[in-house]
């Protein structure tokens, strides 16, 4: 089934089912009024909004017609925003940009930061930018949404607690980051709200495509109406959610309506199959053509972000931002 | 006034009122049924919760008898948990325990980082450990919740935005800290969930202890019933709530239910007031004798952090916590 939030029902959005083909949605205040309602319950909710969810695709429920820019993120606010870096070539190419070193064992222990997710841009909203010179970069990323994950999971039994997937736009402000990072904490500043897909799935909806850890299908991001990228997010992971979320578990469980991120998709070759950020297709200038030539993203500059089923549909809807200056 | 949240609420606790003398309580839900519907709407929230506080102060409400184990974190589960490092006396001996660098520009750039806030312990749960080599180690700190802010707020303008205060027992994991932060991420998996005391006050409760910014009174750490620490909450601290806010505010609003924390509290001189978690004192151990006696927390083990007002009463309840081996 497919789900999201309508911005009409306030801070935590008005949950509505959305028809497979995105045609349509219904809202299903009668069943759970809030994503974040049915992730607490997910085990009693879950088999009610499927039901709901056969009658709108059967079309015994007419519903309403889809428009994106109703939709807020699927949770518009979360209790926890858990973004891996699961892609080595994102990495290299990246920490190059920083003059950072890879961590010795990028490979076999993986990495993930504690995200802020106290209010997600919408999937249509503006991406403010504050100072032209921050450095503003879009980063396209899958995410999952889990129930209540008990502390020391083994990354089989993660995947049970996989619950929903989307499309992620992780916003990065680069010239922000490289100074904030060597201060040793991570991230605060130089990551300002990620925006979500209008719509979420459960993972049947993915069929083969998803095997219990990964999406196997290209992420396409279009930079200013361009084709930018379209790395297959199935492959060149260094570690799939259920590997991330038995990391994110080891000391802790997590809470049900947990968002794990799988960093900005990357193939090796991605010379071919481009990009999801402009930091990597900076370097990639940078060691091919001696200089950089592509700029940060500026007020004006539009990113679209999303990903085809094999008849071409779209699978999640679309992120679609545009960047608005703010202050300065 | 004073409020709390009672575990019987479920996920997000169920609101009450305290009495100023932690006497009694009366539940809110005529008011707001959590904590977080009351941040949500404080403006018109706040004027109702303080006349029902009157009437409890005043005995016009009878009310239960106050008992911190009814009572989870103020905020059982929060949106945002951002935590400080503003004594510099505490970073420049946790960085000594790990071999790291102080920022360059430690006392005028603030470090904050981006916690996990998915679910708080309750302020007398039991501390889980998983692995006794963890090296397990209490925090005592001050915490603020504000309600919505907007980015790039001044610190004045913060102050304002300053809606409650309470305790935080920020816990870490010393042995497991040092890896992660080698990786550049931040903390993860060395900061397992934190607890709150049991109440959070207005700053007006304060008094004169309050300037805005920052509590000036002793915060009391008991371990293991010997009295560890008393340093002074408004000394010797390099950032203030208000400049803590607006350096988390630069580039993103923060959402009604912030928590901002202050990091462990830590004087100048340590020696005379001791500490506020058991890496200083390790430290101190090792440059005034040579080497380390004090181990890190294990089952069995117990802290108290409270913080009291002139009079000697206890304004907050006490965090009151043994660690209980889980696994392993």
């Amino acid at each position: 089934m497919k789900l999201g939030s309508l911005k009409a029902g306030g801070r935590d959005g008005a949950l509505v089912i959305v028809s497979r083909d995105l045609d349509r949605f219904v809202e299903a205040k009668g069943i759970a009024a809030t994503m974040q309602q049915a992730l607490d319950n997910w085990t009693d909710i879950a088999p009610r909004l499927e039901a709901l969810a056969k009658q709108l695709d059967g079309r015994e429920v007419a519903g309403e017609p889809f428009d994106a820019t109703l939709f807020s993120s699927p949770l518009p606010r979360a209790y926890q925003w858990a973004d891996g870096s699961a892609y080595l070539s994102h990495m290299r190419l990246v920490r190059k940009a920083r003059g950072a070193e890879l961590p010795a064992n990028a490979a076999k222990d993986p990495l993930l930061y504690q995200g802020g997710s106290d209010a997600f841009l919408a999937p249509t909203d503006g991406i403010s930018l504050g100072d032209p010179d921050w450095g503003l970069d879009f980063e396209a990323e899958i995410a999952v949404v889990t129930d209540d994950v008990p502390a020391g999971v083994t990354a089989d039994q993660a995947r049970g607690h996989i619950k929903l997937i989307m499309l992620c736009n992780d916003i990065s402000l680069r010239n922000v980051m490289k100074p904030e990072l060597q201060k040793g904490f991570g991230f605060f500043q130089s990551k300002p709200a990620s925006a979500f897909s209008p719509v979420c799935v459960t993972p049947n909806e993915l069929g083969s495509a998803w095997d219990g850890g990964k999406v196997s299908l290209p992420l396409v991001s279009t930079f200013n109406g361009e084709e930018f990228g379209r790395p297959d997010a199935g492959t060149d992971l260094s570690f799939d959610f259920s590997q991330l979320i038995a990391h994110a578990a080891m000391t802790r469980s997590l809470a049900a309506g947990t968002i794990v991120g799988s960093g900005t998709v990357s193939n090796e070759d991605y010379r071919s199959v481009g990009s999801s950020c402009l930091q990597e297709r900076r370097m990639i200038e940078l060691l091919d053509e001696g200089e950089i030539k592509t700029a940060f993203m500026q007020a004006g500059d539009a990113i679209r972000i999303e990903m085809f089923d094999a008849r071409g549909t779209s699978i999640f809807g679309a992120i679609e931002q545009r960047v608005v200056a703010s202050r300065k």
